[in-house]
């Protein structure tokens, strides 16, 4: 990775800040600027070198990864104090503010010569140059996608009713391990049944739904229309009761995989059992969705406006109160980071550019029922998106 | 749990700290007080209620399991807007400054019509607290530490020369789940021969070592004298070349698994192939080191004592300058909270008390040859030490 390009980027940054040094406390972007992957680091850009200080345990670490910068580590382990210690001479600093805590800040002023109308926020100074993908990078990226991608099949053949969550989400997460995985993007969301109506649902112990209960519970649209395929129904089964909500047999996977600090993120939804006509629709619905953000994807259009190419498709079906969160993030040395695909994303700085790399996974998620969501990694390119995520999207019946 | 039991233990820190109302952000902290365990709240304790504030992918979440607040989902999804509105009467608010970011911050003074000056930092109000644990939540670590010790042996079953760490790694994350464990506690640390030298190694691609491969490298104590048994010796296999260093056979296994949000951590390191004396020597070494560790554990004593019993075992074994980090920390919400087993960890509030649960994990980490860690959770008694990890600690030859 051209670790010192990217250092001269955040000195031309400095240098429109007004600042003589800039210390970098988070570490994906420390990351990004030299190359350490450690959980212990800070990173000084001072006006002739760049200095990573860490501790005792990261001496090896730092001596094989670090590049365009010299490695410190401080014999009491306080890295603050050291790094104020190396720009006590300065007048001008930035500090990352939207990482440092307060606290931190405090231990900074306490140990350093300056005076606090030195420290300058450098907030939002390092994310607008790491959303901007360099060729390596979008490289790394595919390759976690690919991976991650591949373990999609295997664990297919897992996905049977009675299975419980954790276990499913075992055989997930070992297939991205033995297909070469270094560590898991996030924690995997895989939540079968009503289970899948929670956005960010925990896989539990609780089994699969089984397959070919029927649906009995209604839904309706934002006017308090019962929507087509949604009536209440009456039992069809002798185990359910009338009155009583009956989960769908929908079964979500959110997850992810880390390669060479690279995130991926992809969801996909599969049936157990025949899908009834409600499934369908719901299933459809939020295809459709993501298709359409996807079309809407290209350089100069903003986060805002891909994401209302998916909502506008939701709400036209009737499900949009049934989608709580924004169509998609930018995903990188972080799961979520630049740029942003939301509604609120409307500003000059949330239009995309070339080389960004988002995920598009709008969803549909209904209390009591169950949820779908449908979720790629795309690049944003000259033409338009680039999809890089192989899996196919029709609905899988199992 | 006993949550308006804490919120008034909590209270009570208020009043002594002197502010009408605290914000908490720090997710952990905000689970211990309210059980929500979503990734985006924050949660006001302010004079006659309490309020958690979060987004609408966690209303449902929200409504299963929060306990002693109400919950608030501001329509535009800014928390700290929302929360800063509900404070606009109050003069004295603790900010969590710990985890507050400096950003945050500014943003929470820019809707709040009080001043800077009426926010006061409550750093550490809320940690200490936590870290002496009620019945439950000893008994939820206890089931954690349980279930990972659970998933050790059938791993060894696959810990075999030529697999690879990532797929050991997977057969290891597989039988956490398969026991239920809701998640990893963190990244699974997985090292084999020279990698283990890493304390923090992620796993890699490459294959764990062929047993029977003689060691060549030397090793001094911190005077400079070889030590017995790693003297440097001639090659005994044809694929080694004379002078090349060769890795041990230890493989490191550190990893852990949360349940019902509690963390477990453990770390055993076996050995392939039959052992020689180097790597035997430094096995014993470490077991004394933490046997000595556990010994010191008792209410009264400063973590520093403990750190100190592990250092001494390992000073006089020549080994000291190959242990460069603390001998344990506590466990639970968090992988790493209160209270610090640490050489600086000196003060009177870095006394143990009944109660409170560590790690205790002392290493050997010689670079280029590798490294061995071994690591139980212990529970502080009136008695001492309980440890809690059921696992035995005998030499493991595969």
């Amino acid at each position: 990775m051209q670790y010192r390009k990217r250092q001269a980027r955040a000195r031309q940054r400095m240098e429109r800040g007004g600042v003589e040094a800039l210390l970098i406390s988070h570490l994906p972007n420390v990351r990004y600027l030299c190359g350490f992957s450690g959980s212990n680091a800070l990173l000084l850009l001072a006006p002739t070198q760049t200095i990573l200080f860490t501790d005792g345990r990261y001496r090896e670490q730092a001596r094989t990864e670090v590049m365009g910068a010299s490695v410190v580590v401080p014999p009491k382990g306080d890295l603050w104090k050291a790094a104020a210690a190396k720009a006590a001479k300065l007048k001008r600093v930035g500090l990352d503010s939207d990482h440092v805590t307060v606290t931190q800040r405090s231990r900074w002023l306490a140990s350093w010569s300056g005076r606090a109308a030195g420290l300058k926020s450098a907030s939002g100074w390092i994310e607008p140059l790491r959303a901007v993908k360099d060729p390596e990078e979008i490289e790394a990226i595919e390759r976690a996608v690919r991976l991650a991608s591949s373990a999609f099949a295997p664990t297919l053949k897992r996905c049977r009713p009675g299975v419980s969550e954790t276990e499913l989400a075992g055989w997930l997460e070992f297939n991205l391990r033995r297909a070469g995985g270094e560590g898991l993007a996030f924690e995997t969301i895989l939540a079968g049944g009503a289970h899948g109506a929670l956005v960010h649902a925990q896989p539990g112990r609780q089994p699969l739904p089984h397959r070919g209960r029927r649906q009995l519970g209604g839904a309706r649209n934002a006017s308090g229309r019962t929507l087509p395929g949604f009536e209440a129904r009456a039992p069809s089964d002798q185990r359910e009761r009338p009155g009583q909500k009956v989960a769908s047999h929908f079964v979500v996977m959110d997850y992810g995989v880390v390669l060479a600090g690279y995130h991926s993120d992809m969801t996909r939804t599969v049936h157990l059992g025949r899908p009834d006509r409600k499934a369908q629709t719901v299933y459809r619905a939020v295809l459709e969705a993501q298709l359409a953000a996807i079309a809407a994807v290209r350089p100069g259009v903003t986060g805002a406006t891909v994401d209302a190419a998916a909502r506008s498709v939701l709400r036209q079906a009737g499900f949009a109160r049934y989608f709580p969160h924004s169509t998609g993030h930018g995903v990188g040395l972080e799961i979520h980071e630049a740029p942003r695909i939301a509604s609120t994303a409307t500003g000059e700085n949330d239009r995309l550019q070339t080389g960004q790399v988002v995920t598009i996974e709008p969803g549909v998620y209904i209390p009591g029922w169950g949820g779908v969501r449908i979720e790629d990694v795309v690049l944003v390119t000259a033409q338009g998106a680039k999809v890089l995520t192989p899996t196919p999207k029709d609905l899988i019946v199992l």
